[in-house]
């Protein structure tokens, strides 16, 4: 004898799969939604339908956006002669956090990983390369995580603007020892990293 | 310059009204379930408005259901003679996970409180005495919490029962130490609840 209603078994499903969410958190985030008497599920309901709907991809930049441009490119006060490569959009959201970037985004969806069969035609690549060769833009900060997929697909990207000999300076974000980290718990590839890129300490 | 599209936004705040979701927890869902290809946001949409409509109350025990008769009131397999008092729906779930109990249900909704202001006409106790004055119940095991709120309900309910003169017997669930608990690890009350309600070796 089962004792759960369908719908409720139903919910419970949909709601693993989520990241991070087992059964049991299933089951007590369900019971909770069901027992909630200010509407959660009505209007958890109306937000998800509503984002399924809305949510689309900006067409200049390709994070995401509820109108064709997303607020970002069409802010005017952004400088459009910088463009900082991401790997997916929640990556714009965790530098615009910062507070300190004033450029515009370009967001791949993806890294160039053969391990994976993602090659280069598999990301937003050729788009990039589209809006560099509109001669706008002078810098690419290629802001991708410093892992193997990342690193490559920063060699990668450099490749392309040196060989379509464009004036545009591609960048990579420093790694190194994060602010707050101590060093004997990093690991030595980031040792080794924030010694190889050791600033003078008289440059700013 | 916020980069969030408002409908993101909007599911964000949505989904921090559930128990033990951040702000971090709930982007990371929310970018998710926009990336998903499989139409998760669908789904949970769906699921969440189905259970929205067709989740209701048993009509005799008050658990979750969705029919007038939960699945565990239908079943003619269940012993309609005893009665397990608990106070919410997940208790249910929790004791049909045992499959140790073959009886009955009752779902209070709460518990006497008075420091909160829930008295006896606030809980599903009237209905509950009307269930026993039928005459079809021999023994009602109230299974609250072992809390002072628990324990408050199972006396209340113990004295309603005497003062109707119902032939009813009116049992309390054990509480003690947790199966692979550990004595040194128990607080006062526990430890003194487990000595006093110590079991007879010569008991099965």
């Amino acid at each position: 004898m089962d004792p759960y209603p369908k719908p409720l078994k139903d919910l419970i499903s949909q709601l693993r799969r989520l990241p991070g969410i087992g059964e049991k958190t299933a089951a007590r985030l369900a019971l909770f939604i069901i027992g909630d008497r200010e509407n959660l599920a009505g209007d958890l309901s109306r937000s998800l339908s509503t984002v399924k709907d809305s949510i689309r991809l900006c067409s200049a930049c390709f994070t995401l956006a509820d109108a064709p441009r997303c607020p970002i490119c069409s802010d005017p006060t952004r400088d459009p002669s910088i463009i900082c490569v991401v790997e997916e959009p929640s990556d714009v959201l965790a530098l615009e956090s910062a507070h300190s970037y004033k450029g515009l985004y370009h967001v791949l969806h993806g890294l160039i990983s053969p391990i994976n069969g993602i090659g280069p035609e598999d990301i937003r690549l050729s788009e990039l390369m589209e809006r560099l060769s509109r001669r706008e833009v002078s810098e690419v900060i290629v802001a991708t995580n410093p892992s193997v997929e990342g690193e490559g697909t920063f060699h990668f990207i450099a490749r392309l603007v040196e060989d379509a000999k464009l004036p545009v300076k591609v960048s990579r974000i420093a790694s190194g020892i994060p602010m707050g980290g101590e060093l004997k718990y990093m690991d030595q590839v980031t040792l080794a990293s924030a010694l190889r890129y050791r600033r003078n300490a008289k440059d700013r």
